[in-house]
Parts: C-alpha cells; sequence; structure tokens
C-alpha cells in the first residue's frame, strides 16, 4: 500500500478518531484541541496517524460498526496534491470561541429517550395502527434488556418502539461528523456491513436536512449553525470541469472531512473540507437541490433557536442571493419553473425527471418565501426582491394550473384537442391524450388529487411523486383545497403508497421498454427499487410536516407506526424493495442517516404539533393580492415592446 | 364574419396587397408611400381595406398562388386591440432612406437564371449524377415553352434544371414580406393547397436563414439588413406568458406583419410587427436557436456585403451582447453546453432532443465564434469575452471529447465499467452499455464516425442528427479529422441519409414503443415522417457549407442533383417522409420556403466555392492555445477556494 492510499486511509472515518480502538474513549477533552495540526510520522505508515479528535462514544456497540466500516473505507486514489483543498487553519481560532459549547453531546442525548416517548404516547390515542406497535413491544420486551443491538438480527428484532427511538437517537449521534473539533454535519449511512462505501462516507447536504432538522427541535442549535457556516464557504469554491465552472451559487451536493499532509512538513496534517460539486459524483449530476434545502434550513434555525444572527451575516446574506441569483438568472425557457436535467435532486439518477421535476419546483418555492422571510432590506437588495416576488406568483399559478390533475382534469386532458396554435389554446402544451397511461385510469381516486411529476412541452409526466407532492403541501405552493385532495390520495391510495414501508418515492415503477429508455437500463432503478417505486423511509418526515400543515396528523401518526413495525429490526434500512416495499432494498446500504434522522423528526413533529411551523411557509396577504391583480389584469397574455428602448432604424 | 375577423382576413398576406387582385400591378411607385396609415371605411368590410403596398409581381402564376392563399389565410380570433404591437409609424421615414432603393426586385432577378445555370454546368463535370438531371432536361425540354407552372401538375413536371432554378428564384421573390414599404423577411410557405395555415403565414427566423443568405449571395443586401434590424427591436420585447417573462435576449421564433385599426381613427389603420416568442407556438416551445442563427446571418452580412456599419451600431452590439448573456449566464448545470428543453430548435416538437442537443451547441459554438469576430472592443464588454472564450475552449472541447463516436469509441463504450464514482472515472456519465442499440451496432461504418445527438447524466442519444452535425463541420466545432469523418459517414450510409430527397432530418426513427414514449404518441412525428426521420431539401444547404469547408463540394453536388429531380414537381415540400424518402411528407406544406432557399444556396456555394466562407469559422491560434494550455495544465479538474473570499467563522 504507497502513502497516499495509507494517509487516505484514514479520511474516510466519519468521525475522526484515533485508529486503533482501544485508544478511543468518551474524553470530551479532546474537543479543545486548539490546533488541528497533528505531528505525525508519514513514513511509519497510518496506525501512527492521528486525527484531530476522538469523538464521544456511547457505546462499544457503535464503535464496533465503525472499526469495521474504516477498514474497507478506503475507494479511490486521487492525489492530495492537487487538490486545493479547504483547510480548517485559518478558521480555528475562530470556531473554537462558541461554536464548540464543550458541553459535549451528551446531556441532552440522555434525556432523549424519555421524552420522546411521552410524546409518541400522547399522539398514539388516535391511531389505530399503534396497537399492532403496543403488540410488538409487548411480544418483545422479554429481549430488549441486552442493550447491544446491530451485531445480530435476533437480538435486533427485539426492538420495542421505546427503544427504537432510543436507537435512533444514539445512531444519530454517531453518525456526526467532526471538523476541526467542531460537529458539522452527519454521514450519510454508517453500515457496518457494506464493503463498497462508494460516497456514503460524505456529509450529503440533502440528507443532513432530517438531522439537522431534529437537532433543532432537540435544542441542539451549534451542530445546525456549524454545518450553516460551513456549507456556505463551500459555495464560494470555483469548481471546474474540463475548464467548465458552474454557476457560482451553487452549493455542493456532498462534503468530506480530510486529513491530509501539511504543505512543507512533513510530519504534521490538517483537517480538510472536500466538497463535491457533481464533478465526481456518478453521472456527473450537479445537485440543484442543496441550495434550496440549505435555505430551508437557514429559515428553520433561525425559527427554532430565537438566534437571528447567523442569517443576518453578510456572508449569510450574500450566499442567499447567490443562490437566489443563480434560481432566477434569465434563461430561454417560457415557464417559470426552474429547468435542469435529470438527477439533480433527491431522485439523483436518471429517471425521466429532466425538464422541470415537481420537486425542485416545490424546493424553489420553498427556498423563495423563506428567502423572503430573512433577507434584510438594503438598496441592492430591490431588484432581485422584485424578480423574487414575480417568480413567486408566476411559479405557483403555473404549478396549480397546469401540475394539477385529479378525476375532472384527467377527463379533460382526455377530451384535448391537439395542435391548437394560439395564445388561447386550451391544450397549452399540446399534450396528446394518448399518453394517459392505462395505470393512471384506473389509479386515479374520485376523491383525492395530486401535482403530475412533471411539465414539458407535449409532455406530462403522470407519476406521483411523493416529494415534489409532500413539500408543495408544506409550503403552500398547493392551494389549501389541493394540499388536503394530496392528502385524501395518501389515503385512499394507502396500500400503494405506505403498505409496509413508508413512503413510495414515486408512483408507479417504469417497467419493461419504459424503463430501458427512461433510464437507460439502470440495474439499480428495476421496477420498484431505489428511485424507480422503491420506498423510503426518510420520507416520513416531509410526510409529517406537509400533515401537521393540514392538522391532519393522524395520517403521519400511521405511517409511522407502519415504520416502526420494522425500521429498526432491519437496521435502517435506505430503502425497501418491491410493490409493497416487502424487502429491504437490493443494494441498501443499513444505519443510513437519513432513514433515522427521518424517523425521528416525525415523532418529534408529531410530539408538537407547532413544531411543523418552522418548516412550513404560508402564502401572505402581499402575495395572494399580487397573485389575484396580476392574474385578473392578463389572465393569459400582456406583452409589448419596452417603451423605454430607442428604436434605430436607419 | 364579424368585423375583428374580416380585418384579420387582410393580415395573414405574405405580400402586403390590394385585396382585389385586378387591382394589382407591378407599379414600383406604391413603395415610396411615406405613411404606412391608410385609409380605410372598416365598417365598408375588407374588401374596401388597403394594406400599404402591392408587392411587385414577376408574373400571373405567382398571383395565382398567392390569391387562393389569401382565401383562406384567416385561422385565429385574438383581439388585437389587446396586443401592444410594434408600430412602423414610428420607423417609416427611416426607413425609407436607403432601405428600399427604388429599383424594385427585377433587375436582379432577371440576371439570375442564365448566371445560376452558368455555375451549375461548370460545377456538374465531375458529378455523375448531373447526367440524370440533364436527362430529365432533354425529355421535358418540349415542356417548357408554357410559362406557367403550378396550376397543374403535370406542367410542373416539365422542369429542367434550368427551370428549376428560374422556378425558385421566382417563388424566394413571391415568398419576400414586406413590413412599410420594405423587404423584411420571405413568409415561411406559400402553400395556395393548403386550407390550413396555422402559422405558415409567419416570417421564421430560422427559416429566413437560407433566404438571407441567398439574396446576400445574390447581392441583395437590404432584406436581409432590414431583417437584422427589425428582428433586433422585436427582441427587446417584454414577453410574457401567465405573468412570467423569460429572459430578455431571446429572439423570436417568428413574426407577422399585420395590418391592425389605428387608434383612435376608426377609418385608419397600420402595418406592425408581431413577435412570436414561443408564448402562442404549438407546446409553448422556446426558439433557443434564433438568435444564434441571428448572430451568425449578421456576420455573414457584413462578410458578404463588406458593410459593417450594421453590425459597429449600438443597438446592434447591444443585441449581440444581451444574446451572449443570455447563453453565458450562470447556471447550475455542470456542462459548458447550453440547457434547454426539448423542441428549442429546428426539431420544435417534443422528440426526446431535451438536455443539451448537437444542434444547439453547434449552434451556440458558432454563434460565440462569429459574435467575438464582431464585437467591439470596450471597457464594459471584458468581462463577456473572457467568459466567452472560456466557454469556447469548455465547449469544443466538451463536444469533441464527449460527444464524438465511432467503431473505436463505440467498442470502449460497450465495454465501460459503471458506477465510477471519482473524479478521473473513464465512464464519467455513467452510461450504461445496454444503451447501445441493436441498429448502431450494425450503422456504424469502419470508416467515419459523427456527434451524438445529446449527452445527459447516463444518457448518450446515439441518434445521427444532420443539423448538428454539418454544423459542427462548418463552424469547427468537430475537428478536422472529425469533420472528414462525418463526411465519410455521410458517403458511406447515402442511402440511408440521402437515399431519394436529402436530407434525413435523423437516423434512425423512433418506432414502436420508443416513438409513444419519447414523443408522446405525436401523430406528425411517426416513425420515418417530419422530423422523426423524415427528409428536409432546405439541409442541403447546410450539406453544402460543409461539403465546401472540408473542399468536398462532390458530395454536396451530387446531393444537389438528386434534389434537383423531385424538388420543382413535387412542388418544393417542406419535406418528404418514408425510410426512403419516397413520399411528400404527410402534413408537409407546398411551397415551403426554406426548402427553395437551401436548394439555391446549395447551388450558388457550389457555384463560388469561396462564397462558403460567409458562413463557416475556423478555430483561431488563440484559441487552440488557451485550448491547449488548460488542457495540458488541468487535464480534467482544477479546484479549490476562491482566494478572494473573506471567510467569516465567528
Amino acid at each position: 500500500m504507497g502513502t497516499s492510499k495509507a494517509v487516505l486511509h484514514v479520511l474516510s472515518g466519519a468521525v475522526p478518531q484515533f485508529l486503533s480502538s482501544d485508544m478511543c474513549s468518551t474524553n470530551l477533552d479532546l474537543v479543545f484541541y486548539s490546533k488541528c495540526l497533528i505531528k505525525s510520522a508519514k513514513k511509519y505508515g497510518p496506525k501512527y496517524l492521528r486525527s484531530l479528535k476522538c469523538s464521544s462514544m456511547s457505546g462499544c456497540r457503535i464503535e464496533s460498526y465503525r472499526s469495521k466500516h474504516l477498514g474497507g473505507g478506503l475507494y479511490r486514489n486521487t492525489t492530495i496534491d492537487r487538490l486545493k483543498l479547504l483547510s480548517c487553519k485559518c478558521q480555528q481560532a475562530e470556531s473554537v470561541s462558541g461554536v464548540d459549547t464543550g458541553r459535549g453531546n451528551e446531556a441532552w442525548f440522555v434525556d432523549n429517550a424519555k421524552k420522546t416517548n411521552l410524546n409518541s404516547s400522547i399522539n398514539s390515542q388516535n391511531i389505530s395502527e399503534f396497537d399492532d406497535a403496543e403488540q410488538l413491544k409487548r411480544e418483545n420486551e422479554a429481549s430488549i434488556s441486552n442493550g447491544k443491538a446491530g451485531t445480530g438480527t435476533s437480538t435486533f428484532a427485539a426492538a420495542s418502539v421505546d427503544s427504537i427511538e432510543e436507537e435512533a437517537w444514539e445512531l444519530l449521534k454517531a453518525s456526526m461528523v467532526y471538523y476541526c473539533g467542531s460537529p458539522v454535519g452527519t454521514i450519510a449511512a454508517n453500515d457496518p456491513t457494506s464493503s463498497n462505501v462508494v460516497n456514503y462516507d460524505q456529509v450529503f447536504i440533502r440528507d443532513f436536512i432530517p438531522s439537522g432538522i431534529a437537532f433543532l427541535l432537540k435544542g441542539e442549535y451549534d451542530i445546525v449553525r456549524n454545518f450553516i457556516l460551513h456549507t456556505l464557504q463551500l459555495q464560494s469554491w470555483e469548481k471546474t470541469m474540463d475548464c467548465h465552472s458552474p454557476g457560482q451559487g451553487l452549493m455542493p451536493a456532498s462534503f468530506k472531512v480530510r486529513t491530509v499532509p501539511l504543505d512543507g512538513d512533513d510530519l504534521a496534517t490538517e483537517e480538510v473540507l472536500d466538497p463535491d460539486f457533481g464533478e465526481a459524483a456518478i453521472g456527473r449530476v450537479a445537485p440543484v437541490d442543496s441550495g434550496l434545502w440549505w435555505i430551508i434550513l437557514l429559515r428553520a434555525y433561525g425559527k427554532c433557536s430565537g438566534d437571528l444572527s447567523v442569517q443576518e451575516r453578510v456572508d449569510v446574506q450574500t450566499g442567499i442571493k447567490m443562490i437566489l441569483r443563480l434560481c432566477l438568472a434569465d434563461g430561454f425557457d417560457m415557464f417559470p419553473t426552474l429547468l435542469v436535467t435529470d438527477g439533480s435532486c433527491m431522485i439523483d439518477r436518471r429517471m425521466g425527471i429532466h425538464g422541470h421535476p415537481l420537486e425542485i419546483q416545490a424546493l424553489f418555492y420553498s427556498a423563495l418565501l423563506c428567502a423572503r422571510e430573512m433577507l434584510t432590506p438594503e438598496d441592492g437588495s430591490a431588484d432581485l426582491l422584485r424578480a423574487l416576488n414575480n417568480r413567486l406568483v408566476a411559479l405557483s399559478f403555473h404549478i396549480r394550473e397546469y401540475y394539477w390533475i385529479d378525476m375532472r382534469k384527467l377527463n379533460e386532458i382526455y377530451r384535448y384537442k391537439t395542435e391548437e396554435y394560439s395564445y388561447d389554446a386550451v391544450n397549452k402544451f399540446n399534450i396528446y391524450p394518448d399518453q394517459i397511461s392505462p395505470w393512471l385510469v384506473e389509479w386515479m381516486p374520485n376523491k383525492g388529487g395530486y401535482l403530475i411529476g412533471n411539465l414539458q412541452p407535449a409532455h406530462m409526466d403522470f407519476r406521483f411523486f411523493s416529494l415534489g407532492n409532500l413539500w408543495a403541501v408544506a409550503s403552500g405552493l398547493a392551494t389549501t383545497a389541493q394540499s388536503h385532495a394530496i392528502l385524501d390520495l395518501i389515503e385512499a391510495k394507502w396500500t400503494d403508497l405506505v403498505a409496509e414501508m413508508p413512503f413510495k418515492i414515486c408512483y408507479p415503477a417504469l417497467e419493461g421498454q419504459e424503463w430501458q429508455i427512461i433510464t437507460g437500463c439502470d440495474p439499480k432503478n428495476t421496477p420498484w427499487s431505489y428511485h424507480n417505486g422503491g420506498s423510503w423511509p426518510t420520507l416520513l418526515w416531509q410526510l409529517t410536516v406537509a400533515c401537521m400543515k393540514m392538522n391532519r396528523p393522524e395520517i403521519a401518526a400511521k405511517a409511522v407506526s407502519v415504520a416502526e413495525k420494522r425500521l429498526s429490526r432491519d437496521k435502517w434500512p435506505e430503502y425497501y424493495d418491491t410493490k409493497k416495499a416487502r424487502f429491504i432494498g437490493k443494494q441498501s446500504q443499513l444505519f443510513q442517516t437519513w432513514s433515522i434522522a427521518g424517523y425521528l423528526v416525525a415523532k418529534l413533529l408529531l410530539a408538537d404539533p407547532n413544531a411543523a411551523k418552522i418548516l412550513t411557509t404560508e402564502e401572505d396577504s402581499e402575495l395572494v393580492n399580487a397573485f389575484s391583480c396580476m392574474i385578473s389584469a392578463n389572465p393569459r397574455r400582456k406583452r409589448g415592446p419596452k417603451s423605454s428602448k430607442q428604436t434605430y432604424i436607419v
């Protein structure tokens, strides 16, 4: 093994620690290392390398996962010296003052299990499925006593609802990633059984959102604050693929804490944050959702912690504006929706969601509303605010009008005339009724409806995409009536969308030639697997936010109780396969952090209905007025030459 | 018929004229009307309405097409008063001075047939297929004497090569559209047999390009100059669909000259230019190619006429920059290619070319090079020029490296490993070899290659798209070796790409479920029809430009001779159907102007090999140097934090 490989060996650990497991302790003093630079003898090989800090461990169980994990964590040969990585050196002095409280992370954690269990019992009263969970709990009570889980399936199956939450908190805490002594995120997955780590050892922006929310709701603000500020710094990196730099303002998909040799000193190392903007990602997809989620989390941080100083910082304001400028930049498109390539959001592989996928539009709308709340008024931002407000109105009209589908609308499309050339065309996008798939005709319930997955010229993607619909409810992009109809549909289609594990990422799956053509024969996205009709436990939290917003918590509670039957005993998989979500996903990682965090957020929100307000947004009266003014003045069209433009015809 | 319909009745005429055909004359004095306002009694109905000017007619034959055409020209009910249309009033005084020479258009036209016939005979010596045309000519000589054509199929079939060109020039001239007395473009189609005009009575930007080139090569500069300046004015319109305005700088897809009642005067009308940016177009597609073609035509105008005053005008410079800014705006994308929706170019309906279609990229590259030549240096444009140069380098690398396919590359893809996560992945876009279609394995010739149609994450569109490949040759986006290989492939696949009519728009057609899924069951794009494997005579001119650039005129000449056998006798259809282009297209318009102009440009270029230089661009040494410097310094990747950025971690 060459030196560069050896150095990289310690880089893949989510929680920096001493390599020899017997040296690992819960000594919290280690967080006070004032410098990240640790002398080590590179020539002596990896076991002498020291990373900054041993994280606080809550037990041997978690540790045993990690040491296995570390053993298989090497996956690439990239030479470090080509990378100019963000070093922690320059920030170290600053970051110690305040970011790390020195209190450690143990206190809140110990209190946690009791509190959330209390909460869950409060909520269980009107939920019939809770009986099953209680039954499960009673059945398994005898086997709980053994505190160890995770080393064998049989002991894991013994989890009760109480211990499920407890375990989830433990795992979430163990997934925390530290940078120069401060927690900055959570690792994507902490699966000891996986030899193929790929990039699951990174902190993904979108994956961290439920972790961040869980920490916020638990009163642990520092990790979220650090995450926000550190990812902000990554935003401004110059990133290039084959000499091309994508737009400034793009947030990375993920980042990783690396320990690298210090320039000019053979014996010293430093920690660096290394982001990935998609230039290394499989298929080179750019993470459009990252920046949108970042804004949503930033607002949630302020609302939850009461600390508005972060969002008011000059650099944070600049970061918000950079994201907005990227989103609001002039484009060729006739639509107010964001144009993106396939795979630019949670579904980050080719799945036929290129163009204007609903998920991106819902997050875009949500981020616009959140940003508007946070932008401090100043002279330079008037134009941006005007563009933002205009876009909000146009976007909500477009989605509510053209993405909405229910029995009435479907019948209308079924009877569309085609090839209408005019401003007043009914079939404005020239949809051929033949596009209506047989499954849809049967599937659409009499009561309920949903927003379609995508709208393009001559193209409606009728698949039901969960995250887009749920976040349209949460953000108020869907009207109140539409929001209730979406929840009605979820209830009506429970066996398709939840079945044995919430929540189907999309329905139905692409099969046969459709799968071949649209996914490009993706072996990971085979029918009813992964993105193609797989079931994702993390979606529980977005479901719960939507349900709390519409004051229909019973739907979320019912889904949580379904999840509780399997999540822990199945070791918190990333996703489930098959039409009814009966199998743990084919290539599913176990101990996937956002499965864990998603479950916890759902529990926390059910316990405190008001808490969802940190995530939901409402259409304010100003927006409603602007909307109705613009629509009534100009139902479809207003155009004309710019009066200010001077004409030159010689 | 209501008044508004009656008024519109005269709007669809391409060449303004008195409605009663017996009043039509070739009186050129009419072009000197100094005002566009014509008193007419609206209350008396349509026959009293007068449009500005009766165009100069060269014979009754053409007139007979037009009067039939006018009868069926009404297709929509849009009320005029909602439109704020560009009126000619303000420009009239200016436009008369110089734009219209008063010479009329007859002189050059009369000389034309002789000259081009001479040229064609010069070129025919090394082209075997010309013998067929000569044979055809001899066979039909007896029937030429009757000057009338177009009223019956039998007389039309009697065209010789000589009379084909003569007829083409006549038809091209008859397609000219006037605005306030000056020629500003050519109508899309002048088909007397079609009752369904839809929008074929408009001036399409992309359709006018071959017309413009033909006029330029003939020394008729005014119509091109007027077209450039008038479309420039349309660029700056505020255009809105459902309260959303797409980016400033977008050129319309088309425009129309309308006569509308003058505000405040019941008896007067005025002429207006009414653009369509896609907000009325079928499927609401935005014409991304329009602005790119506009820049290419602008440069051709300067190079051909020697009149650089147009491109040096402040408003024209601003127009160029607006288009560039729109193209070069920051985006989310990791690719240097332009991201567009389906149908944003010549293929303007859904055909699975969303994302980064080759045609747009070739035009983009060409327009960048043309713009760089024309931009006048000034303080404010340094940033734009830097962005432009960077993009040129990144774009050419990306296309040459990742879009190129030949036997060697295909075999490489066939053996790709998948799911490579790293910066140095060979299969960078995670293409599954299963995507390689059976047709391609057989079709790829041993000698030759081409640029694929599209590249997306996990997606290569292996179809051969003609315009993109031809324009990649013309613009130098393809390397010299690649350019020759593309022409080699065209020769090797002659029976697939030319057969009985040049030139197949793409190969192969989408069939069966692929057609269903990718086109959305488009009944116009059925297999081997229209955009889906149809054959388009207009592509002759781009083929000829590419062949002249590579000094292989014999390929173009051969294609021209194939076209000459049918074009005139088939009445210049827009497109042909079937695998071998045996049928006139199912819904093909006849007398399609760009079929006519495309043929003429091909003939003119073949006659004067140097003429193609007004359209082709070369990679200059500066660009080559920049390219090699950037690539050698950083073969794949350079990244790091912005050094200038201040870091704030409190």
